[in-house]
This record gives C-alpha cells, sequence and structure tokens, in this order.
C-alpha cells in the first residue's frame, strides 16, 4: 500500500467529514454542510468519494424533515482492523481493534531477552500472527501500531533493547513489519503511547495540561501542554530519567541511562536486598518490614520532587501515575500530594493510571487509527 | 471602542489578507486568491471591506503582467499607534510604535513604590502621557500592552508590587487605562512579553522550542514549545522561583515567594555583603574578589542545574538568558553548558538576551499590534 499524505484542501476537508460522520452517526449532508461552513456541492462530491472508498455508506432517511427527506450517513467501523503491539524487554503484549477503537481480541507472549534479536522478533510476530488468525478472514488490517521503550527517530540512546541486546540497534521494526505483513507500522515511544491511551479512555479526557509520569524499568514522562501533545526539539521532552537530584549527584561525563533512573529503578532495591521489584517491596512494607517501608518512603519523596519541579514549569492540572508507579497506595499518594503542597503554587490533582498495562496498547490504537483513516480517504487516488 | 472578537469564518479570512498584505507589501487580489486557496469574489469582497476600514489602500499597478494589470495592495502601517509598557518595582519603561511594530519613541521613568499606588499610577500615566504628547497628533492609540511582574489574572500570587504594596491588589491596571485614556489594555506577564520579544526581533527568530530564564529581582522562565506559548492551567507555567533544590530545603508550609527565588535573588547576595545585586557582584569578581567570585559561581551553578531539569522535561533547542543573567559573563555561560553537557542527552543552545532591557517592551508591541489588527478588521461592523 502507498502512503498518503492529505495535506491539500479537498483532502483535510474529507478528513473533517470522515470524522464528523464517526462522531454524529446518521448525520445528513445539509449537516455537515451547516456545521464545516462548506458549500451542498463540496459536501456532495467528498462524501461522494467517502462512499466510493467503502468508509461511509447511507442508511435510510432522517424522519425529522418534510418532503424530500435528507439521507443519513454512517461510518463503516469494521472496513478494516488496526493492531496495537507495546514491545518490551520481557513481553510482547498485543491487541487488534476495528475502526471505532474498540478492542476486538488481546494477546501476550513473554519474551527472554537473552536470547536474541530472532527471539524478540519471533515473539513480536507471533502476537501479530495469533490476532491475525482471530479475525474475521475478510477484514484487513490497515495499520500496525509499535509502542517501544526507545526515542524513536534516536539510534542508540534511551532505548531499553539496546540496553540489553547491542544488535538491536540494526533492526529496522519498520521494515520488518512491512516486509513480513505488508502493512506500514508507526513506531513511537511507549510512554507517549500510555498518555495518548489515558486521554482517550482513561483518567485524562477532560484535561488540557497532563504529566503522565511512567516509573517501572525506567522512570519518564510525557505531557499534553495546552491541549497539545509535547513532543520537544528531538521528540525527547520528558526524558526525566536524567533528572539531576543534586550537584553532588554530578559525574566528569553524561551518563546513560540518566543517574535518577538508575537509582529509582535499580540502585534503590539492591540497598534493602529487594530483588523482584517495587510489587514486592510495597508488599513488604505492608506486611511491616521497616526496612522496605523506609525505601517505597524514599522513593515516593525522591519522585515527589522531580514531579512538583515538572509541575512549576507546566502548570499542570493532573499528574497521572502510570508503569509500576499504578500500583503505589492512597497513603503513597497522599504523600506526594503533600509535597506538591508545599512546593507548587496551583496544586494538580494526582491520580494513578486508569487502563494500567493496557494504556500503551490503547494509546497505540489511537495512533494507528488516526494513521488508518488518513490512508483512508487517500483512497480514490490510487 | 467596542472589543470584537474575530470568530466567524468571513472575519479569520479578512485577518489572514490582512496580514498577507502586511507581509508581501504590494501583492494582489488574484495572488492572495491563490495564496489561500479562496474564491475571488470572497477575495475582493474582504479586501474592500479592507480598503473601508482604511488599514489596506491601492498602490499601483503589477508590472509583470500583460493585459489589463492587476492592482497592488498595500498595508496602512501609519493608521494608528500602539504603546507598550513594562511596569516594574523602580521604574516604568514604555514605547510607542506604528503598525509595522517600528518602535518611534521611548520613555523612562522612575518610581518610589514605597511612595504608594497613586506614585506608581502616576508615573505609569506620565510615561504614556509623554508618548501621547510626542506622537502625531492625528493617529490614535489603538491599544496598550502592560507587562507585570505577576501572574495575570491571579490576584494575590507572584505579585511583586503586592509584596511591596499591600493595596496594590485593589488595583485594577485595565479599568484605570481605559477611564484615563479610552483605550483598551491588555495586562501581560512581563517575562512572557520578554519571551515574546525576544522571539519576534532578538535571539529566538528561527527556534520552535525556546526556554526564557528571568533572573533578577524575581526567578522565573517562560517556553515556546513546539512553537507555541506554553500558557498551562492557570497561565502559570514557568513558576521557577518555587523550585525546590532538595527535600531538605522543605518547610512545613506553601512559601511565596519560592524558596529558589528567595535563595538566588536575596539570600545568596547577604552572604558575601553584596548589597547592590548581580551586576556589582560579577565586577567585584573579574576584579579578583574571591568571595565574590564564589558566590557568582554558585548562583551559575544553581541555575544550571534548574535549566538542565527544565530542558530534559522540554527538550528545548535553545535558552535564552534574561534580566539580569544577560550580563553573565562569556565564562558563565560556558559553566552553564558544561551542566546542561553532562545532564542531558540533547544539549540546548545557551545565549544571552538579545533586546535586553527592551525585550518586554517589544514583546507588548507584538501583543498589542495583534488585538490592533483584530480590532480593525472588525470596524466594519461597528
Amino acid at each position: 500500500m502507498k502512503i498518503y499524505n492529505p495535506t491539500d484542501i479537498g483532502d483535510r476537508n474529507k478528513l473533517m467529514i470522515l470524522r464528523l460522520i464517526k462522531v454524529y452517526d446518521g448525520i445528513s449532508r445539509q449537516e455537515i454542510s451547516k456545521r464545516m461552513h462548506l458549500s451542498a456541492p463540496a459536501v456532495s462530491n467528498n462524501v461522494a468519494a467517502l462512499i466510493e472508498n467503502g468508509i461511509v455508506y447511507e442508511n435510510g432517511c432522517d424522519d425529522t424533515s418534510l418532503g424530500r427527506k435528507p439521507r443519513q450517513l454512517s461510518y463503516k467501523g469494521d472496513l478494516y482492523y488496526v493492531i496495537s503491539v507495546e514491545l518490551m524487554p520481557k513481553k510482547v503484549r498485543a491487541g487488534i481493534a476495528d475502526l471505532y477503537g474498540e478492542v476486538q481480541q488481546w494477546t501476550e507472549k513473554e519474551i527472554i531477552v537473552e536470547n536474541g534479536v530472532d527471539e524478540v522478533l519471533g515473539q513480536l510476530d507471533s502476537a501479530i500472527d495469533e490476532l491475525l488468525e482471530k479475525r474475521k478472514k475478510d477484514v484487513d488490517v490497515i495499520a500496525i501500531a509499535v509502542g517501544v521503550p526507545a526515542l524513536t527517530g534516536q539510534n542508540d540512546l534511551n532505548d531499553l533493547f539496546g540496553t540489553y541486546l547491542p544488535e538491536w540497534k540494526n533492526v529496522d521494526l519498520k521494515e520488518h513489519i512491512l516486509q513480513k505483513y505488508n502493512v506500514e507500522a508507526i513506531i513511537v515511544n511507549d510512554v507517549e503511547l500510555a498518555l495518548i491511551g489515558e486521554r482517550e479512555r482513561g483518567v485524562g479526557k477532560k484535561q488540557t495540561n497532563i504529566v503522565y509520569i511512567k516509573y517501572g524499568e525506567g522512570f519518564a514522562a510525557r505531557a499534553i501542554v495546552d491541549g497539545y501533545l509535547l513532543k520537544g526539539n528531538n521528540m525527547a521532552a520528558g526524558e526525566l530519567g536524567y533528572y539531576l537530584e543534586s550537584l553532588e549527584e554530578m559525574t566528569d561525563e553524561f551518563v546513560c541511562p540518566g543517574r535518577f533512573e538508575k537509582k529509582v529503578c535499580q540502585n534503590i532495591f539492591s540497598e534493602c536486598g529487594e530483588k523482584n521489584g517495587l510489587s514486592d517491596l510495597i508488599l513488604r512494607a505492608e506486611q511491616g518490614d521497616e526496612a522496605a517501608d523506609a525505601i517505597v518512603k524514599k522513593i515516593i519523596r525522591k519522585i515527589a520532587v522531580v514531579i512538583a519541579n515538572t509541575v512549576l514549569m507546566l502548570n499542570s492540572e493532573m499528574v497521572i501515575l502510570g508503569g509500576d508507579s499504578e500500583i503505589f497506595t492512597e497513603e503513597n499518594i497522599v504523600e506526594i500530594k503533600k509535597i506538591l503542597e508545599k512546593v507548587c503554587p496551583f496544586v494538580p490533582e494526582v491520580v494513578t493510571s486508569k487502563l494500567g498495562a493496557d494504556a500503551p496498547i490503547i494509546g497505540g490504537i489511537k495512533v494507528a487509527l488516526d494513521y488508518a483513516e488518513e490512508q483512508i480517504i487517500m483512497l480514490w487516488k490510487s
């Protein structure tokens, strides 16, 4: 399939019309013309192209008007599927959804990253194969989004696979998927996808200023600012794993992964002999293990300072705690809030992720859908 | 004058046409039609309204075409003036500009804030009066922008005047100017204006991700992210005066002004008996005063850590040092860069402000001009 980029005005209009029909099922051409300040012939021509593409169909008549009744238009949400995959060092999770974004099937495969690149790609393929197997056979997949723990577009930096698997840097994931499935893949940072997911179907639906914090195997943030997803100059806005707590932490050279990430994701656990990570540590703390409790508190306070200083710059209304920090207890959240209250003139709401491990997949589906719709409206040109 | 907000499509088109004519002096109706994908009659009608408003005039013929020659359109930049004022605790600075944004006259008045609200407003008025006196008498002022060291829209918080002058909180600056001059005032945070100024005519013209740091009587930042001015949920994005250096700095309550601002703008100077602030301190350091040199270095390093952590979140391509930090030496800048290089995966350019004390005034003129153009295109409705 060729890739199109709808830049001309007619194509942008088609896309806007398609999205109107998707949201207002049964809308008429007249209503579209009124809402978009677009002439009746322009609407008619664009709708005709969408009907020819198969993505829109006429659906009976509108009952409210007298005389000749306008025909209602509907969105054909089952015309194609999209797939969303999150590729992590220990597993791959994936879902297949219709064009409404409703996930039809989920799957998950373990990865033993030590077995090398073929293992990782093999498990990725087997997750996609399983979803393709389970789909309605006459419906094609039009886009695949892949969430990765890396800065996309940057070769080495912050690639979590790269730290386990030096050969990973030679892998072209986009090309791999195109070769094997003949479908375009969109590769996106996993934290960015998690934030998009929460905004689409999770806790951050109404907010226009959100910081999403992912704490787990790595530490990073992504933000919605004034309604827009913050990207930054190198698509790297939010790489707080490099946060510098104080000048005493400074070394002579730049270090990667970052100092803060190394401390709160690795070193701090060895201080109390915890091998299984945050969930076991919190469990031990709740069972009365004082050493574990002290470490949990230390983690909470360190993260709270980073969040507070970030919120000062962004003036966010909501902080979403994702990754392992989803399992923070109510008491932990209160501790974070207390610090924010003492630092920030405007204190944001602090909540844990609603979608949990599904957040990046749901975010990937949204990204794949946006891409799919752009492709669909361009079909008439091909 | 009534205030209009051009929201309908015809008005947005007028504004776009006006700005095209301003940038491409001598453009024809045909060229506008081509550039905007707008029908010839729509362009003609909108241009007719702009000519009726007096802001556009016909200016001879275009020589390049054969046959009937299209008439060229020009922007009447001297139709009105705008005024921009920066109100500071110790002085007020102001400029008057034509509609091209060219400043025609500058003025500056001292303020003795201890003399109270009447003194402050009196000096503000006398600056405006002087500019009105010097203008061409048949040309009116259509908008006044006022930069203030405060969070606009927030009553008490971060109002530098409020800290000197408790009665200041009862002052309605917008109303004061409207009553006295019958001109609409736009009140904007001074750091925001400085950033807008630098972007308009200073060092940050080409960059889409910029952090502007103001260090002086206060400490604050403002940012351009992905091309947009970051506002935040309460128009307070960038209030880094509240930055928390470490948990040891924490007190039981929220404090205002912020802990970091108090330290780097006040306390740190008393440590070495410096009463005149940064410029004298840097001078003493350059003359070999080791105590002064140590404090300068300490300030530089503290600020560098804040900048580094902010750049991680925003992934900025440029850091502009404004306010008193304009006078940092080349050696000081190198020290900041060194710290950024050890912390940030993507190291931004670090530059001092180009416009210096003019930056907020130039920014205010830009804001006043945008507002003025919106008013002018609506004149045909009044």
